[in-house]
């Protein structure tokens, strides 16, 4: 008989995230450390990004939800960058306590992203949290040499694209902290609303599409006029952005019909996890028809323009919006 | 003027972290992601480890120390693996009111490190902690093709080897926790043992050597007597250690003779960051001198062995010690 497994981690690693880590690279989580070995003239992109149990999601959503969300917030920035997920490593804090049946439906829904966006688990660090939950995940993803998507590349005259449906996760968290304001909601839009909180789609299809045509790109995570203030600062530009062209799911269109305000909860709350990307007008046509092609809907709501304001949304009337706090942020 | 900059973690980015991030892949810490591209013919080493407050450090040591031995705990990985450090992630949680002054010192602490191990910051995320501090970084480093020093290559008749000194920082922790334990100690001796567990010594001198000769190695940072086990069993075998042989400080053979159980203490408890590894008995002499040109010191201390029984410590008069606890965990 082999010696026995000496420590909780090892079991851990053992029953829960050895099935994660098929990928041979990962040595079965066996080793010390991992190995990537990229294709020849492949850059690695690499990227990370936290959650929080209380400041990211709420410590009750189920295990399995807030494992595929550490996973996908990575995702949804690589898909922004271009890069074809290759792997990942996740340091795991967990309060003492923690039981099985938490851990097993943590690594089963984080499994199925393992192999839906073939993503292995190449290696990680399990640590005792002396708050809540924490997952701390570091992705890498692929690109050919030199063509990783940039913040810095809009151009006065590019248009301005955003993927999906602002604004849903945003209204989504809304209604998880304070119930009320579902009241005049229809139970579809309320249920939108809170699973695009919950579990974030990562555009990942899109990626190549950005590679071949987008001058910069990212993903909306901390708000879209947030975020593209961010975007527009690193390209020294501004951006005009037609706010009623900001495309909005039918549940949001009624959250916002049925409480003041919710239009710039939705154009500065956080989660989207969609991406803004800038496109030349000369390539909107091919880009249009490659995204169509991949199954990403995107839409077009503004353009870039000189100057180094920050962008203004713009009504049908021409009235630019003020919003008090035009980015998300956790401090 | 350009817009201004809007959240608390873009400030604390610009103001503490970018300047640690001078590759040019990290893209000034204002992009996405960032860029690793390795030479033609080498393998991305990955790992991550993470430190937690109250659990891995205590909570008033000195930030910058916390920000060196965050990101020292991956480079004594990566040297282990025979590899050269290429840069890191990092994901800080910090605890709501965390001040400048700590941050200034954390970034310098850690800033210096990135100089001495020419290993810079290529990005990370600055989260809220719910609880206390916790570092969690993701380390790469460059490996020849297939080069990687695994854990499972050790073969009987194989010589086991560590570095530098054992058991120093699990004596230091000791101190920490009972001060009185420190009572018959010299100060210079006490001094030793507490900056051992303060601040480790990554062993990367060691990385070339290990590659050229080691059969299997792993950092030493859950205790020599449960680590040496773990590569036991990733190889297959078992292995005979002369306890008398296991290098020690003068400040822990003072420690030791001034307190009952000390040497299972030194011999089991973590935080070493040496390096255990196993060197065919025909390349015994070319390790040592290679180690010796690249300053660190290696000591014989036993054998590889046929069979799965867990590595036996035998003392000189032949008897076999027994641990009450053979590895350390956090959990």
């Amino acid at each position: 008989v082999p010696a026995p497994i000496d420590s909780v981690e090892d079991r851990l690693i053992a029953k829960f995230f050895a099935p994660l880590a098929r990928d041979p690279g990962a040595f079965g989580l066996i080793d010390d450390a991992a190995i990537l070995a990229p294709p020849p003239g492949h850059d690695v992109v690499l990227k990370t990004d936290a959650i929080v149990g209380s400041v990211h999601f709420f410590p009750d959503d189920p295990a399995g939800k807030i494992g595929r969300k550490a996973l996908r917030v990575n995702l949804s920035d690589l898909a922004a960058k271009g890069a074809k997920p290759a792997g990942f490593l996740m340091t795991l804090a967990l309060p003492a306590g923690t039981v099985d049946a938490w851990l097993a439906d943590f690594a089963a829904g984080l499994g199925a992203d393992v192999r839906q966006y073939d993503c292995p688990l190449l290696g990680g660090d399990t640590v005792r949290s002396v708050g809540t939950v924490m997952v701390s995940i570091a992705a890498y993803g692929l690109v050919p040499h030199g063509t990783m998507v940039r913040r810095n590349g809009a151009r006065p005259g590019d248009v301005v694209c955003v993927t999906g449906t602002i604004g849903d996760a945003a209204l989504g968290l809304g209604l998880r902290l304070e119930p009320g304001r579902a009241a005049g909601l229809a139970e579809h839009a309320r249920d939108h609303l809170l699973s695009r909180y919950l579990l974030p789609q990562p555009r990942t299809a899109l990626a190549e599409p950005l590679r071949s045509h987008a001058s910069a790109a990212m993903d909306v995570s901390d708000g879209l006029a947030g975020d593209l203030a961010k975007l527009c600062r690193a390209s020294g530009v501004s951006a005009r952005i037609d706010a009623d062209d900001v495309p909005l799911s039918d549940a949001a269109r009624a959250a916002i019909a049925a409480r003041a305000g919710s239009l710039e909860t939705a154009l500065t709350g956080g989660d989207d996890y969609e991406i803004v990307c800038t496109i030349g007008p000369d390539d909107v046509a091919a880009f249009r028809s490659a995204a169509a092609r991949a199954g990403v809907e995107v839409t077009v709501i503004g353009r870039i323009v000189a100057g180094d304001d920050r962008p203004r949304f713009v009504d049908g009337g021409g009235q630019a919006l003020s919003f008090a706090r035009p980015s998300f942020s956790h401090f």
